[in-house]
Formats: structure tokens, C-alpha cells, sequence
């Protein structure tokens, strides 16, 4: 499972990054970016632990997580003007995050003997609900609610790591398929400007325009 | 039981179909509005397992809540410009959930012990808290905590289970006269546009007007 | 530990009036002013004893804590235009219920075995995650990742309490410390408006202006 940590840590360090500059964008002074930062990278796997009653949950007995965040924030506080460097192999690294957090989520569902919308569901939040929270704390709509094929992914690697684990196939091999999947889904998505449908009429309901 | 698991499947659907909307309103995608949907049928109770320390929550022991959450939802995503002919319905819908997951919520926090002010918070929490969700994750304030006597019938019937299920009466009545008093007091407040009082001078505070 | 328990409601009671003027701010009925109050007064604990897995949570344990911040909160909502005799008073209250909750939460924390982070982390999240819960439901980003040295002071007090408490200085001599750095920090960044440093060109990023 060597292997599988490393990329977990590459998938924090990418998603702390991108809750800093969440932070850094909302004119937060440095504690407000180290929370962001931290909430992206660790929020999905504490809600998951606290959903399957696994407590306490991972980060706090693997501090590992939290240093690595808030490095990562700090770094970012501190370089960001320098990051359109990174932009690019951030996305990558997004994207290898998603994924890993995808297996890492939903496998650890299965071993808590969820069903298959429970267990997906958990490999979903996994991934998506550390963002989710850096939005919410940003007083934002949640990005993955609105655009890109991002949850889809997820969906999609989570759906095929439940289905593969009932086969023969070795674990790891289980988990290689659904990572990349999402990996391959999610790069797709961003190459060629993917969405999902929205309801057709969505600006003109009749009972009240849309909120600001 | 039969007749309030049928009655928690149908306020279930109701606030799902609520969820939906607001996500459709907001011009989320289908994903978005899916997820809409589940938080708000499905958060309150979720909340009320986290904090009764029942792990998992009850959506993860029997999926039928996720599964009807996510067809409904769909079906508020597909045909939600025929939704006017349903808005009736789904108000008196949306009341019964109401009353049911008051007495669900309650009823369960008192078979933890709970005291009188946890055990009708836990009700309350159950009715009202996916519907807090949905209007977060719609970066607006609460409706909950702005208008209309929502949350005051929950506490009425939260309070009056706890007062009733220390006399002789049959749980069964007891639930029965608890859900009642939430729904019909519901429907009282639309129907004569009830509201509770707010400060007298809450626009004009010396320290900064209410901000957007 | 009478004296932390009285200084914990004291601090308690500040919360919960913090938190029913924002809602009174934003023009919420009295139920709203109520959920507000009761959520910056208890929402800090709760999520921490959520996260050490100590369920139900301490507010469902002694019900004093929900009693208190709910007439707290209903004196301020009927008493509110004369707050302004209370303002000073206030915001020593506030200074003291958060050196109470840092070395409270952090004790907890350490008494459950978590590493320095992790226990740190629980100081700070019991003195601010309230206060951050009544924002969120006030639809604005949370005031303590924008502004004025006040997570900074739980940082410092969490991060002596775990170090002293390795020491052979008895316990109440830790606590003491520990509580009065966090208030004297505080005082003195209101005293003299300290504020922490922001990222140098946040206000001009390249990929998008700050969004409202």
C-alpha cells in the first residue's frame, strides 16, 4: 500500500494548495489560508470517518496530513504569486487527488460493509466534500454543484471499484482501474470542456428568479 | 411501525423534491441538483445519528432513503416545469414530513436518554436540519431562521411527545397527537400567513447595517 | 475545576450573546436568534467531541450549557437596544470564554491521546468553529479567517498548554497560563487593532477578481 500513501499525500498536498488560494482570493489574512487549506485537504476524509463512525478520524491519527497541509498552505501564502509555474502539473496532481481519495473512500466503505450507494457515496464525499467545505467557508455555492465533470468521476471510479471488488481481480489491480478511471474522466472533462445537463428553464422560473 | 415508515418514505420524497428545486433554481447541474436533493432529505437525520453517536446514520443501514432521494430528485430534474401542478401536493407533503420526522427524531433521542431540551432539539434538528443544508449549500441564509412557523410547530410537537410519553398513553397516540400538532399548526401558519416577531429595530443597528 | 466551569459559562453566555445579535443583525425572528445563539455557544464543543468520537456530546450530557445560551439569547433579543451599556463587558466575556474553551478543548484532546497538531487543532476549533457555524448560517465568511488575532491567540494558548502539561507544573498552574495568554492576546490586539498579514496582491489575482 506503499504506493497508495504516496499518491494520498500527493492528492493532500494538491487539494491544501488549492484551498489556499481559495483562501488567498477571498483576501483571507494567513490563519484564514491555513484553514482552508487544511479543510480541502482533510475535510472529505474526517466527514467520511465520522459517517462510518471510524473515530477519530484518520487525521487525527496520522498527523502526517495536518503538517503536510499546512506546509503546503504556508508555502503557497508565502509563493503564490510564482504558482501560474504550477497551474499546470496542479491540475494533474488535482486530478491524481481525485482519484486516489475515490478508492481510499469507497474501499474503506466496503471493508465497514456499506451497501452500493453507501459505499460510492462515501468515495464520492471522500473526494469531493473537502471542496465543498472550502467553498462553503468561502460563502460561495459549492463549485462541484455547478460545473465540470468532476463528482461524475467520481461517481463513475467509485461505482466501478464496487463492482470490480466482487470479481476475481486482485485488489490492487481494482484499485489501478478506478483511479484512473477517474484520473482519465476528470483529464478528459478539462481537455474537452465537459459538462453536465442543467434544467432548460433553470433562469426562469415563475416562482422567483435566481438568488443572488 | 408500517404506517410511519411509510409516512418517513413520503416526507422523505418531499423534501427531496424541495432540494431539487432550490438546486434547479440555482442553476446547478444534475449532479448538483441530485446531491440538493439527498442533503436535504436525508441531512437532518444524518445529523441527529452523528450527534446521537449511532454510527453509521441511518442512511447507511438501509439505503431505501438514498434510492427513493436520488429517483425522486431525478424526476424534479426531468419534469420540474410540471411541478406547478404538484405544488399543492407538496406543501401538504412537505408538512407530514415534517411532523413525522419530528416524532422519529424525538422518539429516538428519548430512547437515548435524552434529556427534554436534547430530546426536542434532536426532533427539531431532524425536521429542519436538510433544509438548513440545502440553503448553505446555496450559499443563503437559512429560511428556517427568517420566516414562516416552521421550526416553532417542530418544537411544539417535539415538546409535546416528551411531556406525553411520561403519561400512560400508548406510544402509537402519542405519536399520532405529536405529528398532528407540527402538521396542522404547518398548515395553519401557510394558510394564515403566520410569522414569528423579529427585533423591533433589527435594520437600524448603530454598529453596521445587515449585510448582503 | 469549579472555577473552569464557571468561567466555561461565563464564556458560554458571551457566545451565545454574540451569537444572537448577528442574528437580530440580520433580521431573523426570534427562533433564528435563538438557533444562532445556541450554535456560537455550543457549536465549537460539540464539533470537537463529534471529532474525539465522545458521543453523545458534552450539550447532550449537562443540558446547562443549552439552557443558559437559550435565555442568553432571549434576553438579548428583547434587551437588545441597550446592549450598547453591555459592549465593553462583552468583549472581556469573550476574551475569557476563549481561554476557557482553547485549554478545555485542548485538554480534552490530550487527555484522549491525540499528538501536539491534533490537540492544538481541538483548543482552537472549540474556541472558534461556533463562531465560524454562526457566520456560515449568516451567509458571510467567517469573521476569524479575516480578520483581528484571534484564532492566533487559541494557537499560542493551545500550543503552551501542551507543552507546560509535559512539565511537572501541576495542572492548574497549566490551565491558568495557558487560559491567560489566549485573554491577554486577545485584549491586547483589540487594544492596539493587530491584525495578521494577507497575501501581498490578493485583490489582483490574474485567474478572476474576488468574487462577492
Amino acid at each position: 500500500m506503499t504506493l497508495l500513501y504516496a499518491l494520498d499525500l500527493l492528492g493532500t498536498a494538491a487539494f491544501a494548495a488549492s484551498g489556499a488560494l481559495a483562501g488567498i482570493r477571498r483576501g483571507m489574512d494567513v490563519f484564514g489560508v491555513l484553514v482552508l487549506g487544511l479543510a480541502t485537504a482533510t475535510g472529505g476524509g474526517t466527514l467520511r470517518d465520522l459517517l462510518l463512525g471510524d473515530s477519530p478520524p484518520f487525521i487525527l491519527k496520522d498527523e502526517t496530513y495536518l503538517y503536510l497541509s499546512v506546509v503546503v498552505s504556508l508555502l503557497v501564502f508565502i509563493f503564490h504569486r510564482r504558482l501560474e509555474f504550477f497551474a499546470n502539473p496542479l491540475t494533474y496532481f488535482d486530478a491524481v487527488g481525485l482519484g486516489t481519495f475515490v478508492v481510499i473512500g469507497t474501499g474503506k466503505a466496503i471493508e465497514f460493509r456499506l451497501g452500493f450507494f453507501g459505499a460510492v457515496m462515501m468515495g464520492v464525499l471522500t473526494a469531493t466534500a473537502g471542496g465543498m467545505l472550502r467553498d462553503l467557508l468561502s460563502a460561495k455555492v459549492p463549485m462541484v454543484l455547478q460545473k465540470e465533470v468532476y463528482a461524475s468521476a467520481c461517481l463513475a471510479g467509485g461505482a466501478l471499484l464496487y463492482l470490480l471488488q466482487l470479481t476475481v481481480l486482485p485488489p490492487y489491480i481494482t484499485a489501478l482501474l478506478s483511479a484512473s478511471t477517474v484520473i482519465i474522466l476528470r483529464l478528459l472533462a478539462i481537455r474537452y470542456n465537459w459538462s453536465l445537463p442543467r434544467a432548460a428553464d433553470s433562469t426562469v422560473p415563475t416562482n422567483g428568479a435566481v438568488r443572488k
